[in-house]
């Protein structure tokens, strides 16, 4: 399956008629994470027909209501339909504390088990690992502690060229040891090396959040040549003090980041009630990073 | 202003691509009154572009996640945006137990005061009153206790006739004595009766909301002529066994309290996420009451 993002909401605190709170679901490696959950996630992805039959962790970037209050609603119809696979929340310490009365009224009988992990915000450190990916904690600017999550693929092995599988007559046994870098005797004794052998898998896909922030420069070495980074852009240039006041992005400042930082693409989101017609946050954007594309709810990027 | 009945959520537990959990906004005497506040209250409210100006009073039917979840976004929202006057939520005692820990945290300077009203689900008791209605529980049959509500505007004065006033020179301080009842004498010392000078006010509208509760006759004799039913109709008789494990009702059940309790007209909603086509719903319950409505999200109905 591709790597894809699924944007459930993209607005900021106030809905509007065409924005919910922020929540996306990112699918790397054919797994599913939820970063952050503002109310309505569930009635999003129900709208959009979204399953996620993969999904087993979720990530809160911080405890501001906008980016959390939809986790109630959804654990709970996750009980109501049987399931029955543990989920993750990796969130700051209060957040279990806030919901396990609510689980514990609500959700009786569960059917699955609720998980938290706690997130230091204040910290750059692995906070998922798996077979084939990373995520780690990066450090924002916001009113409250607050992080963005870096998804990192692992580097994959390199591939095996078939064609000389049959031309050579590799075993099917040696293969793992040649992936992992060996070379191949053949049966008349010529040494072939691993470079001919094999073609290097594409580079590992490396994919950034950042919401909710200030302007921060000190991001930009962890984000530097990303593949794709979402970065929050609440307002226009017309409301920079407000901006300043409330410790969030100009859509111009995100894509100062995302330009500085060397990144493929940026996705802007987050956006304020304030803003009637989200196109003046991408035109701002791109006259800084060309290569910028704005969210909207209910929609799916390929990564 | 006509007395209306927006629906924001008409759906069950589990939302579905048109349906969102339960909550509606009843307008009657120049005021609005919130019932049940699912998850996405507040984002359908913002999708309809509608305004809660006069709405100070809530009332939760029970606590169930798809008839409250949706509280702690709304309350949040209203405090960033301003608001100053106190609301009301009329609800079981352990909403505030619950709700308190989370409006603390994320409602912190909050700019107006939030109160709870207890209400006692297994009584039939005013609960609101003001100078043009009252607010009755309506004790329901369902798996936790939970309760209806019966709005009923108060009697009106009679009004006068207005070319009578200037016929007999009724001077403007007599009037409201007249409509309280007394008679007027002229200045030529003839006696005009009451009922000569007045026509009667239209009835006290009567609306009644049903949901969560299985089939109970014992509901009849509160809401006998009311104007206005909503009842839960979760079901179609296809999974007649299933609603009767969950204490819910179905079309022809609801339609059958419409017909037995002579209501003006019936509206069902709090359909099942298992009903494809509530079509389906509404064809069961108009072959016993022919006056059935269909709620649907984010619509309006004139009272």
């Amino acid at each position: 399956m591709a790597n894809q993002l699924t944007i459930l909401g993209c607005g900021s605190a106030k809905p509007t008629r065409t924005t919910s709170p922020s929540a996306q679901v990112v699918e790397l490696c054919d797994k599913q994470f939820l970063i952050d959950c503002g109310e309505g996630t569930q009635l999003n992805m129900a709208h959009m027909g979204l399953r996620t039959p993969r999904l087993d962790h979720i990530f809160i970037s911080h405890l501001h209501g906008d980016h959390c209050f939809g986790l109630i609603g959804m654990l709970s119809t996750w009980g109501m339909l049987g399931r029955t696979r543990s989920i993750t929340i990796h969130a700051q310490p209060d957040m279990e504390r806030l919901m396990r009365p609510w689980l514990d009224y609500f959700c009786q009988g569960m059917t699955y088990e609720v998980r938290f992990e706690s997130i230091h915000p204040h910290r750059h450190e692995v906070i998922y690992e798996d077979r084939t990916l990373t995520v780690t904690s990066l450090p924002l600017r916001h009113r409250v502690p607050c992080c963005g999550f870096l998804f990192e693929e692992k580097e994959r092995l390199p591939h095996i060229r078939k064609e000389l599988i049959e031309a050579y007559a590799i075993p099917l046994a040696a293969i793992p040891a040649i992936k992992e870098g060996a070379g191949f005797t053949t049966d008349d004794g010529r040494y072939i090396p691993h470079e001919e052998l094999t073609y290097p898998a594409r580079p590992p896909y490396r994919y950034a959040y950042c919401s909710d922030t200030a302007y921060s420069e000190r991001l930009i070495p962890w984000i530097t040549d990303i593949d794709c980074l979402y970065h929050e852009a609440t307002f226009t240039d017309e409301f920079a003090s407000r901006c300043k006041d409330t410790l969030h992005s100009t859509a111009r400042q995100a894509a100062t980041i995302a330009d500085r930082a060397h990144v493929g693409k940026l996705i802007i989101g987050h956006f304020s009630s304030r803003i009637a017609d989200p196109e003046i946050l991408l035109a701002e954007a791109r006259e800084v990073f060309p290569n910028t594309l704005l969210a909207q709810d209910c929609t799916t990027f390929i990564l």
